[in-house]
């Protein structure tokens, strides 16, 4: 089984409106919510890919119970810690006239030291029945910027392999744990090395602690490093993106069941870029088309990078 | 007493962002939330201005529960019926930069035949004890056009006298049922009779049932016509509003305390006069400051107006 991690997990809320002007009154034609946060995200990419998952994290109030009865209602198991504070919504307003999004995102509730030490407790329990413990997404107030570090560490004493998909201090601190893979974007790349080109960035992660880097870079695709060499890989076709939200999400849930099967780092990569691909072309943020995946499936690319390469 | 209905009534939420772009994401610095629905909002400034009031109308779900949870707090007195459909919510989100409001408004639940029919019941018995019953707002899913029209000739049979706050269709059919005083705005006003000069549309509510009209015009004040007169209200001196949107309710509050303590019509419309300005004066809508009341008491005007200067 795969465990996923949402420290911050959400009630992700979707307005239909006719069009957007700030500063007017909108009519919200409709509403849909589900749960969210990315790990809840790759937990559903998971499991719509037939994969065993288990969602984690924590979730409270009014907001946390809609999230949770929405898992309910999806068949995908959970085991989220109860915390007193409400999760947080995000308000998506998606407008009919340009299908343009408008994102409204609420902070994280509080959470307190009994919470965190509760969580880390479960995770540390659950991680012993797993393969790979995917750590995705931000932290809340009250959790510590070295959050990732201290469950990295629970889920190796576990057995488990894991997967860190965050930014800044959180992925940072993150790296002390060393942990198998980490999958910033190229924006996230630099703002947590403070190295602006992507090779660069990767060796500085990798030097810091992270055993493998995989980068994602949107519709150029991926660059990868981990101790047995370097890759590249992209699709070798135009998609029309619907929702490119859900792109990383997809990416990490590729990565961790590729982790879980032991798959070789090319395989694991043409599965991430596929994922990821099949994911845009969802109207669904955290969806894969399981019959887009097997169309574009031919047009993944692998490229295995020779040292001078590298610098291209 | 006063009962106020609203039979949609919502949870209001603000989110303090930044500044507010069509496209992009938002971070939300500050969440608040609050009971609202015209109804509610009218119960909230009689609560303030000291005044015995009851709070009844249709909630729901989540925010049905959180918007009774904050009448409680406000310590306003309700006895609102439960429904099983989630209560509306609206969402504000306030410019830091501008001080603009961006508004979203979600649909109302559905509501059954039942869940309608047992809102009939109880405000017919909770009429019975009160001496005003102010109907306010908009009608949810599943609520008939004549809903007011019921509850008006319901409140009357128990001998209680009705101001309606409704547009539209709601309101047409309201007129049937004689209420005692209606209060469009001059939009509205328009809107329902298809007469654009205000006085003849005054006039056209009057014929079709209205046993008095008040018609608010923002800054420019209230005309008001009932069997004794017509009489203007307004304020003489220039404010600086910082929230508009609760003016009309603090004017039906007004006009539902005139009628319970039997004041003049001048008295009446003075007050309402009065009370909207104040409002207007305060950062929350649905708030009268009473020290701001106090101070610009003295440049209310209502001047009393002949047959002649209808036509001005």
């Amino acid at each position: 089984v795969i465990l996923t991690v949402t420290l911050n997990a959400a009630l992700d809320v979707s307005y239909g409106v006719d069009e957007v002007h700030p500063g007017q009154s909108h009519r919200v034609r409709t509403v849909h919510q589900r749960a969210g946060g990315k790990g809840i995200n790759v937990a559903r990419i998971l499991h719509a890919m037939r994969h065993d998952v288990l969602a984690t994290g924590l979730a409270g109030g009014a907001a946390g119970a809609a999230l949770r009865a929405d898992l309910a209602v999806a068949g995908i198991p959970e085991s989220l810690e109860p915390i007193a504070g409400e999760s947080r919504r995000t308000v998506s307003v998606v407008s009919r006239a340009t299908g343009q999004a408008t994102l409204f995102n609420e902070p994280g509730p509080p959470v307190t030291d009994e919470e965190w030490a509760r969580l880390r407790e479960r995770v540390g329990r659950l991680a012993a029945g797993a393969a790979v413990v995917v750590l995705s997404g931000s932290l809340p107030p009250g959790v510590p910027d070295d959050a990732y570090a201290h469950l990295v560490r629970s889920a190796r004493a576990a057995g488990a392999a894991t997967v860190v998909d965050a930014d800044g201090d959180a992925l940072r601190a993150a790296l002390d744990a060393a942990p198998d893979v980490v999958k910033p974007n190229t924006a996230e790349l630099a703002a947590a090395s403070g190295v602006a080109d992507p090779w660069g960035a990767v060796e500085w992660l990798r030097d810091h602690g992270a055993a493998a880097v995989v980068a994602t870079s949107g519709a150029d695709g991926l660059i990868a490093r981990a101790a047995t060499g370097s890759w590249r890989g992209w699709l070798a076709m135009d998609l029309v993106a619907v929702n490119p939200t859900g792109a990383g999400d997809a990416c990490v849930a590729a990565l961790a069941t590729g982790l879980a099967d032991r798959r070789s780092w090319p395989d694991m990569l043409a599965d991430a870029v596929g994922w990821s691909a099949a994911s845009v072309l969802s109207g669904v943020a955290g969806e894969v088309d399981r019959e887009e995946l097997a169309r574009i499936g031919s047009s993944v690319r692998v490229e295995v990078l020779d040292g001078a390469r590298l610098d291209r």
